[in-house]
């Protein structure tokens, strides 16, 4: 269900993105796109009807939350718990708060 | 700032958007979907990082919102606000209430 | 289910929470203040578990999102939902939109 | 500004919250409770206003998420931080993901 930790990416010891998280990412947000392209030819037609523009606005914002929890874990399993280890702990959740938007 | 409430879409009475909501929603999902893309695009990297990923969902998220914003805005103006004048108040309400997610 | 449209609710014209909701919103305001009480009390644990935490306080948002959700809706079948009679309505669509942190 | 990590809490080893963490949350849900005893006053009077009402809930919601990022901070620097030494990353990522309601 979740991937295993990989620590580092790069051989220089840049972090990144766990592959597996990376992929699914990329999947689920280009389902994404899709939805949110057929919501713009949806306000195409002037009979559309405000409250279904909302509903679809939502689901896709479903998605894009799903996409988000994703690399959330991807990122937790692979950086944060390992950073006592490397010692970047503080900087690592200070970004993690800032991205989630709580100060 | 507004637009002007304008009740009624079709000549059967049918419930629309109101085309300035329509046009200005419209263009902002359109760039919410240009910048899901570049985050697709992105992903390709494998050196894509997380955190970077994290904070461009969540500025779709807030473009999303803030299109559902305009959205929101014109129902309430053009449709609930003369529903007591047509008698449609309670199933308008509780459209609007689903679409926000509140029950 | 949902209160009748009580529209004004002083012989002066101010608008005001149709009692219904009032009474409703208390209520649930008064059970998440309990809640609330108990996450305190909880917190004088030393062994108190963060996750633990976390999860009370989520559910005490989910509860004043219920709250909100009452007051709001009992707002809109009021107050917006007759404003087109009273010709306030860009007030008080402007209003409900910044309440719910929409710009 | 963060407080330092530390790890474990009881000698048997029983995860629980950073001294600092539990102190500051419990000094912020105190005073969200004191918020929300006055939105339950405030709710007494009959003429209690819709929008000023949605306003104050928003405004503990705002509160208990401030408080919700003291605890889930300390979390994450004594506990997620730490995992990948102790071995049970897979077990505090899947509940950190539960409680931050991620699926």
């Amino acid at each position: 269900m979740s991937e295993a930790p990989a620590p580092h990416c790069t051989p220089q010891g840049k972090l990144c993105m766990p592959e597996d998280a990376r992929r699914r990412a990329s999947r689920r947000l280009s389902i994404a796109r899709g939805h949110l392209d057929s919501i713009v030819r949806m306000l195409d037609d002037p009979e559309a009807y405000c409250v279904d523009v909302l509903r679809q606005i939502k689901a896709v914002q479903g998605a894009l939350s799903g996409a988000g929890g994703v690399v959330l874990r991807g990122h937790l399993e692979a950086h944060v718990a390992t950073s006592a280890g490397r010692g970047d702990t503080v900087e690592l959740v200070e970004e993690v708060m800032e991205a989630l938007r709580y100060r």
